[in-house]
């Protein structure tokens, strides 16, 4: 890439992490020369793009300012979970949000479906046919309890991206990364052991805790910097808590980028307190930076560091191929892995290897970045318009997930049970906490290109909950 | 199928099972006819037919008699485990077994990979390859986590033949019968719960109890009828047993089919004293005889019965699409399914629905078992040819697997690594005890058409126990 777009994405991200707000002054060209060791015209090429896509303005002698019809929504407040390790429930609420078979008359905007209709996507289907008409029938097999030998070394390729340097041998191929996650938990978990999240958390994560009888321990949580590493110093001290489970690269639900110092300072704390981290980066590669944010996995050098990931989310869940580099954990985790499903399914696996040695993983990413990014500030802007006012949005740095917080008493189980007679579904914000909190939240996706269908719906969830919210008030 | 060829391989099973001895007389013409309600020329074409296959000999003026050259080698003993509840050993075993990748250079006799190069599944790779040019691209969607609908309906139909009267709600698709197994264990035991196993017992299935933190019961098992009823009831007497564990049809490694009154008796077993059965029948469909057996699934009434298969050996292992028919368990196992893997893989659960619903699994299966079966014949005939006298072998009732015993002091890790540089390996047999016993013993896979090269292998494999047990008594 380019020296004039790495700087345009950098300082794009730090406008919308909000490090720089509408209407204030930006670095001079000058000054971005010097830091960034790069010649005054590629400053001033990465200042005109931002121009292009509003982001900045000039003015006259003056230098570039932050655009400031960028009003963005307040973000959703800091979390505040309960400070003890609790038994997690919801497991009700999940089901239902995953039990539900796709409906061809309900706009689901509560699942986590990446898009998976773009042709750059066309050349891993290829595959996938060309694997079936092949002679030797690889995809018959049983695979290596370690997964592709030819998929492990592609995907020691691409985590160099985010900082790790991995060998084949350090990977394990699961199926999706559920597997990865179960299997890295029970490797280092008994029942009853206490596991610290971030809060909101992915609730498949949390419901695998509770199906292994473990106790979670939610950490209050920024919705830009993450989880706050003073509130987990506290639980450290207080609690013997075995695990960290987070997931700092375009988190889910929130959407943030962990900044790099924190995630030094996490891992700095766990080697403190002598914990491990389970790290979830499935949705890191969508990352609207470029480059791509670090793992933490990248500063470990202890082994403490169990990564997972999957291509669920860059490609597409229905292949169903995740991978975990557990660190010091692996004989642990490669048993648990071939209790849970022996080796996992080989025709996913050689095309995905096929499809990425083919060099079409990092075009295929690039694209969906980019259309991820439009849909996130187009879903926010829906938000704005149509939700009640006051309502509270998420900035996500990645991913296609939009976190909304509405005034503190709403009840969105309500609101979902209204949606559904409409033809809509969100996902409910109680799913993505271990007690349960988080019931005037919901999430949605923005993967799908917009249609004037999905503006409608998101107009309907907005105009539903003004409903809701008046007949309320009207009873009070 | 035909009258006669139900009762000729009815006939053949009894004599495979022993209850004809070599020699013996067998039922009149008459009595057969009156016994089955079929006419007397029906009998005399099973006659015919056992008879062209070499099992039974005409007398002239005396009836039919089991042929004499068949001289079955000795059965193993029944299995004498120690009577208490174990940790589980030989995950190191497991794992050397499991981790080796293929190796054209290497006879692999010891894998449970089915024969996939046969042409009765060139629908199913086609089916695959359309799948995957489909414009829907259904492949890539999220599954329901129930499992993929068509599919559940077609097990649904496929179960009948075994007894089971079952709708696709009752049913979990799973990714292999792994997934079945650990889902299922978990949905019914704690950690530290006893298990009771049959002896030898799958080492997969095993080592999902170590996983899980279970302890494992081994009990008394006989060569032919499976599971010691008598040694389970003392068992159940003696401790607080969650769950029965076994595997009942043309069980692995043994290969017998539990007779069908025993299955029965098991299940009465099981409900006095209020404990869950796992039945794994993951090899059922590939009984020699027809009907299928039944399944203990298909007698139980109140939902005790978690059932667990595949397509693994049935189609092809690298599928990974097997499914659970959980009873009373299932919502638990649902939640056990969803932390495990989520939803599983979407395409080749397409592919075997269409496969089935093509009418190409029947077919399929009827041609495995017969090559099967004449796998068993032949390599049973070479280890009565190439091994040590007194060399015991299991006489399987289907899949396709043999089960060697040699003399009792006998270590087959010594042999399978001297196998390993005449380019020959093995299962060995400590694997399928929970303690490591049946060092003595070996399994041998039977699956593909046999070739001068598996005649070789398994020529090595005899011969180098001969030559270990001839250094051994030179150094006594």
């Amino acid at each position: 890439m380019t020296l004039y777009l790495n700087l345009a994405e950098l300082l794009g991200a730090r406008i919308e992490q909000g490090l720089y707000r509408p209407g204030q002054r930006l670095p001079s060209v000058r000054a971005l020369s010097v830091e960034h060791g790069v010649s005054l015209s590629t400053v001033q090429q990465a200042y005109r793009m931002l121009e292009d896509s509003g982001m900045v303005s000039p003015r006259p002698k003056s230098g570039y300012f932050v655009s400031d019809h960028r009003q963005l929504p307040a973000l959703p407040a800091v979390s505040r979970p309960a400070q003890r390790p609790v038994d997690i429930s919801q497991w009700e609420q999940v089901l239902e949000l995953i039990r539900s078979t796709p409906r061809q008359d309900v706009v689901q905007l509560g699942r986590g479906m990446p898009d998976i209709n773009t042709p750059t996507l066309k050349p891993l289907l290829r595959s996938l046919a060309q694997l079936s008409r092949r002679q030797d029938m690889p995809g018959l097999y049983y695979d290596n309890i370690h997964g592709n030998l030819a998929l492990r070394e592609q995907v020691a390729r691409l985590m160099l991206d985010s900082g790790c340097r991995l060998s084949p041998a350090d990977l394990v191929v699961t199926t999706g990364c559920h597997e990865a996650l179960s299997c890295s938990i029970r490797a280092v978990c008994e029942p009853g052991d206490i596991v610290a999240v971030d809060s909101p958390s992915f609730h498949g994560a949390m419901q695998t805790l509770k199906g292994l009888g473990m106790k979670a321990l939610e950490i209050p949580t920024d919705p830009l910097t993450g989880i706050s590493l003073e509130a987990l110093e506290l639980a450290l001290e207080q609690w013997p808590i075995k695990l960290i489970q987070i997931t700092p690269n375009c988190n889910n639900p929130l959407g943030y980028i962990m900044p790099e110092a924190r995630k030094k300072a996490l891992l700095s704390l766990a080697q403190r307190y002598d914990v491990a981290i389970l790290e979830d980066d499935v949705y890191g590669d969508l990352a609207y930076t470029y480059p791509r944010p670090r793992t933490i996995k990248s500063f470990d050098d202890d082994g403490r560091v169990l990564f997972c990931s999957s291509f669920s989310k860059t490609l597409a869940p229905g292949l169903r191929v995740g991978w975990v580099a557990p660190g010091r954990y692996l004989e642990r985790v490669l048993h648990m892995k071939y209790i849970s499903t022996g080796s996992s399914a080989s025709q996913p696996q050689l095309a995905i290897a096929d499809f990425i040695a083919g060099g079409h993983y990092q075009p295929h990413v690039r694209r969906m970045r980019s259309q991820y990014q439009r849909g996130r500030d187009l879903m926010s802007e829906w938000v704005t318009r149509y939700f009640p006012t006051g309502t509270r949005v998420s900035r996500p740095q990645g991913g296609f997930m939009l976190w909304v917080e509405l005034p503190e008493h709403f009840d969105t189980l309500r609101l979902n049970r209204a949606l559904l007679e409409q033809g809509v579904q969100v996902a409910v914000g109680s799913i993505f906490s271990a007690s349960g909190k988080f019931r005037h939240c919901l999430r949605m996706n923005f993967a799908a290109r917009p249609t004037p269908q999905i503006e409608a719906a998101v107009r309907k969830v907005g105009e539903t909950a003004l409903r809701l919210l008046d007949e309320e008030s009207a009873d009070a």
